[in-house]
């Protein structure tokens, strides 16, 4: 990933942003959440279908980290269909979630799917069945995405990675051949504390970005976008593009599958605050776990019928005292709002780590330059220091 | 009401059932389900639109009865949508529901509604609005459904006769004017006793019936409706009929709102059971809602604004036991089963305590006969003795 | 109405929008649609539950104004489901819609729904049955809710005032006591003009908006809540309020039901550029319809046993011409963008057209100041020219 | 697939079933679908992961066969999502799918859903990227599933063997290790003629059935479960089990993708028929496709911002006539009589054509008895003579 710490976020940037950040202002801030990549980025020049260039990878998510078998609750929604998370079907049903979470680029889903079974079963995690959740978005602009270059190995190696700390952001994992508002987009993350009474809860977003056109673009509600139109491919800039987008919320609130489909919600009106369109054929689609309930792990009854043992999945918030579940309408809402301002500072993270890429057929998509966003911010006085 | 309770049902006719009824077999035999009904017959001959004739009522179901103001969890789910089903989405989104449930014709689903309103304010139900759940199905073949005979004071006089034992069945209430498998229909009840190791649990079901075609009818799997496809009305009782069908589900089990739209969609099981085919523009919709929550009361915070205080709606089933919310996939299992069965069950006693009506334009629409069903069901070794 | 043309409406007070609006710039810009308005206001001081204050009202929108009995192709989406629209599943599942739309406040949801039948039956609308779609917000801080104040006639006197020219913004019809981003509320529209290859459709929107905290509020993306917490209301303004919007989204493009669903998604990222947050316990429900098809008509086939006729229900979009039918995707995408554009002026128009407003126990809303606005905008510099 | 013609069906043992089905009885009889096998079967004795022993294979249903690149227009329903249906959300969102369908065991759908990605890419299927639609059942019982034996070649063998007339049944493709009601399960499939005016279209089903318990099992209503209740397992076959169904739906009924959401729907009243109760972890998904419309085929449109030319996915109905279009109320309610039809013998059919099987540690599951489905049959008089 090289020295990505390096890179600026968008605080670094001036950009202003509300509500309080945890401390590595990434999905990793909800505790036990581990975020692995392998990013696959080899040769050259015109495309050859197999060979490359490559311009792609994978994410790994592990809610509860490597070593925690226990499943999260989980939901999610679909803003915009067109695309594909395997295991969502599942994980609406069931309203559990148990090992990582898969990103990668369209034509892979369904190798990341297998290789998390294959894993799964390797490691042990209870279940006879496994159903990962796999998400993906479309790098053939940049990637030999026919050459369907990620492998079994690939998804172990980010698994192998993964970590609870700082995470890389932009040309990396899943994200790496992406394209967003008209520039080099990829992966992003920030997170959120919000405290209400005497409680305290995270939320994290982690997005693979590949949505929007540029004309559209806000930054903190300025109209970048306009600003920078001509900006590396002057004439192309204003044109539709119809891409996708993941996003992927973590909270160590106690919410119920019930609440959880409802957090899934709202990461669109995040995507409202850059500007997004919500154009056809991007498949926008959202998943939010909570890693508050401990008691959801998967127990065995007796044997039925000589089948496998079947799992309980009946668990709910058992292990939560009253006060905790008594989780308060202004609490929901503060869950929501650091749920829409994490994907937006999340989104435009995934912008600024971007760097320019050049890909098959020497296309070349050019990240958003740091100068230019902060001239475009200055004109609509929403330049602010850094932190 | 008339002596109902003198009526037969489907088992005192010899109709084989599976599972365990409750002392009732009705929906009130979940702990404190009320329900009432007013019922509106009067007049005779041609239709006079707003004078008659009247075939029509109303049906209250009170999930924690008349005094208790506690919400319950609640949700729902629409197999077939083509008709109405008010505060539906409110249910689905909060996963709450206070205050009473209201069934009745198509036209008056709106003055039920509205009527509802009104005795929750007057009763003081908590909440600084109030969005109640009604459901309707069409009874305007026998009944003035265009004179719009149900009024606010027919739905506080259900309430009135709300009542925890014995409810009647067939003619009364909501389902007075309708019409189910091509015979006359109505209201129907059942319910079943689930055990599983230590625990207990209770499923009631109430339906408002006015779906089917005589010809598909299956009672206890015996195709009696092709046996006595020309009693009665000998050239129709096969050709399509396109009407709706409400079911509500009650249950003491701790199922909160994830799980209870789960159990939501078994009714349509039930329905299947009894040969129907899903026409179009029959509204086929149930709710579902668990009494098992005393926790769920709606609390005020802090006035916000100087706007109404906000209720609490994020409370869950805090008052539970581990070991009650720790329901296994066996449980959940059979409280489906349990709900496929008291639907069958209860659409057969709407069916069976139905009794001929003539109504608009001298119009009859026979009920099923109990001689002619005995007969059908002997010829399928499917008459079983009474209890 | 008052000399309601003579308010200024958004961009007369100098705020820039994005694409081309209508000659209107209203949802009345989609030939045939009607919009009528009751207002009811009456009353001062303390609150006596039935005789006032009164600051309601009722809107209806004819999407093929009042003569024309052509059903719409129509569908729905529920973004945040804590509110009642009466007839969301039945579009949901038919896909059409026959006679008015009405939006009011939330108690008298079921007195519009009831007159809406009333109405559809005195004028002939065909079919047996109606199903009339019904939106509410809640207008309790403002007005006397609970005295239920909306009656028929009410329904009836706004349906004869629709017309398809001008219409009314803020405090009128159903927005009459509606509060928005901690401002005064109510009713605002905005439309937008599709231009691509030879075809050219227009987009409408005119919602009810009573949503969204002031702190929160981004207006052409420049945080216009901060600048002006403490206007009116000093210590008030940046609390959470939790309330609704309904948004009607009309066009003439001819998008069957399965793209109506999609359309009907896209104002909530309307709702993202004024930096909602997407509060707990607001009623979020967009409509959409399109009044392309003009071979949606019910037909009625024979007698099925003895039963009303059945309507047909089938038809699509059967006098189009290929050519119309073969909508692209990017049209779809400039559909969907027209359908944000639209959404955020509309919600701007609502808020600058609205008026101080006091109401029960003397409580004042007070509107957004135009000049503090101007202010706003221009430190920001998204202040530009008016038209 | 051995000399399976030979095999009796369901209406050879002498079921009954209603209504008119096609030539082949089968989803073959809709035009231009065609299914293709690869059965694995290898190994006995102790389970050795990787190695076996091997009960599992693949079905592709190719909705247009192998040559024709048209997409067809399609929906699904998840009636219990606890189970994976790749390309779901894709297909709900765009209404519309190119490509073959897969379906397999549980932990092969993504080598399965690659493997058609592959093969889309290789044939110069219209489109940038592919979203196959691939579903899955559990077969770890009898199967070595944590071996993953399915391959990307045996994917391209069953295309290969694709065939538009008669098609095996049973312990084939994907079915071949699947238990259903007790009973040896697998793979099934029926067809039925709707006619209705002078229009006749018809509707194919295939089904991979692996769910539900033995005791509450109806053929043709008769509750024959509870007949064989002790066969061959005497102690097991009343015991709950919980598994899937995938259930395909094909016609050449020119229906947009909002009726076939519809249609989708419609298969679990056919599951309510053969007494399934619904049970928790199973995963009972539908998919239905409509060939009728030639003029869905992606067209490309100029290049975008040099991206990959956009798909056309607009367009409708738009090769077919007013007449065709106008279905009324009617056509659609036989078009989901027909589907709850031979969804039921398609399950029954998959019952019939099962052998027993002995799997993975010397595990037996057996068939249903023709005998003794006779005898039970009989004891209700539901068996009738053969064709």
């Amino acid at each position: 990933m090289g020295d990505a710490s390096a890179k600026p976020r968008g605080r670094d940037i001036g950009i202003p942003f509300e509500g309080d950040p945890g401390p590595l202002n990434a999905i990793t801030d909800v505790s036990g959440v581990e975020v692995g990549y392998t990013t696959l980025i080899r040769g050259e020049g015109a495309l050859r279908v197999g060979e490359g260039p490559v311009r792609t990878g994978v994410t790994v998510i592990l809610p509860r980290g490597r070593n925690d078998r226990e499943p999260v609750l989980c939901s999610y929604f679909a803003f915009n269909g067109m695309g594909e998370v395997a295991g969502a079907l599942a994980v609406a049903e069931s309203g559990r979630l148990s090992g990582p979470i898969g990103i990668t680029n369209t034509h892979s889903a369904g190798t990341v799917r297998d290789a998390l079974v294959a894993w799964s079963i390797r490691e042990g995690v209870p279940g006879f069945w496994h159903l990962p959740v796999v998400g993906e978005t479309f790098d053939g602009y940049l990637n030999d995405i026919d050459g369907m270059h990620v492998r079994e190995e690939h998804v172990f190696a980010a698994i192998d990675s993964a970590t609870s700390g700082y995470i890389a952001e932009g040309n990396v994992g899943g994200g790496t051949g992406m394209i967003m508002h008209g520039f080099k987009g990829g992966t992003g993350t920030a997170s959120r504390i919000v405290r209400h009474a005497d409680r305290e809860y995270r939320v994290g977003v982690l997005v693979q970005g590949n949505t929007g056109t540029r004309a559209e673009l806000r930054v903190a509600g300025a109209p970048v976008g306009m600003e920078l139109l001509d900006y590396g491919s002057p004439d192309r800039g204003h044109k539709p593009a119809t891409k996708s987008i993941i996003i992927v919320v973590a909270t160590d609130a106690p919410l119920d599958p019930h609440y959880l489909e409802r957090l899934a919600k709202r990461p669109v009106l995040g995507m409202g605050r850059l500007g997004n369109t919500g154009h056809d054929t991007s498949g926008d689609i959202f998943v939010a776990f909570s890693t508050a309930a401990p008691g959801t792990r998967e127990h065995l009854e007796e044997p039925e019928y000589g089948f496998p043992k079947l799992p309980l999945i009946g668990r709910g918030l058992g292990a939560m005292s009253d006060e905790e579940r008594n989780a308060p309408s202004l609490m929901l809402s503060l869950l929501f709002q650091a749920t829409v301002e994490a994907t937006e500072e999340a989104i435009v993270n995934a912008l600024v780590a971007a760097e320019d890429m050049r890909g098959r057929d020497d296309r070349l998509v050019v990240a958003i330059p740091h100068d230019g966003l902060r001239v475009a911010l200055r004109k609509y006085n929403r330049l602010v220091a850094g932190p």
